[in-house]
């Protein structure tokens, strides 16, 4: 695998993940440490909810997401450091999905107060098996220059 | 605790959640399921890089915060659903910090397609003992109203 530094990148640039396999125990765990609501717990729960059966915490999402990235869905040298963006959970993650992210640079802006490094904007979207959206993220990435000091 | 339904909230409605210790522990223990990067999980890499000492995954941040608000930080019927929003980390999350989250309704759509519920956007910031912000949320949350049949 090829790290990318700030200047090895471009706009249109493409990257895709590994796969996530979710299960209803890891949806559960996640939820009783993080986002303890009926729905992420107890399967009669959810079939009476909104969500109409167990689903993932949107967090347990986000989170599942960043482990594909940084496991090699996104090559960057000096790892995956974010600054913050926009997410949406177009549909729920459910027990037994198998997820992967599609990843493609949509910004680059060389910083000028700090000529080591720049700000990488990448759009990650996270497939279900069925090719269904779940999870998509538009990152601002603080990414390194090759030459980090001088 | 008086939970709100769609139509007891009103723009300037604010809530304050409890209060999340962070430790060592689970920094380690997130960043080893989710977001296994060096500067997440030794503190001896952590000083070498951007973040210099230990910080907590902004996923983890994140997950912190929702656990803050599913918990009596935002007290909504029906639970807190979200659809997607903007997030931003201004600030590392740091073992030994004391997080919590303040909260206040920016929006407030009603659906024209479903009149059972309607959308309320949230703008939480999380700080730490400090009083200084390391996240920012602004989520679209689907709400119930109070009779959601007839």
């Amino acid at each position: 695998m090829i790290e990318r530094y700030f200047e090895d990148l471009q706009v249109s640039d493409r990257f895709e993940s590994g796969t996530f396999e979710v299960t209803e125990k890891g949806i559960v765990d996640f939820a009783y440490d993080f986002d303890p609501q009926p729905f992420h717990l107890d399967e009669a729960a959810a079939e009476a909810s909104v969500f109409k059966g167990l689903a993932a915490s949107g967090w347990h999402t986000a989170a599942a997401a960043m482990r594909l990235l940084v496991t090699g869905g996104l090559p960057f040298a000096s790892g995956i450091v974010g600054l913050g963006g926009e997410i949406a959970w177009p549909k729920p993650t459910r027990p037994g999905d198998t997820l992967h992210v599609e990843s493609e640079i949509v910004e680059i802006t060389p910083s000028r107060s700090k000529p080591h490094q720049g700000i990488v904007t990448v759009r990650g979207t996270m497939f279900n098996q069925n090719q269904e959206a779940v999870y998509v993220l538009t990152a601002k990435l603080l990414v390194p220059r090759r030459t980090t000091r001088k």
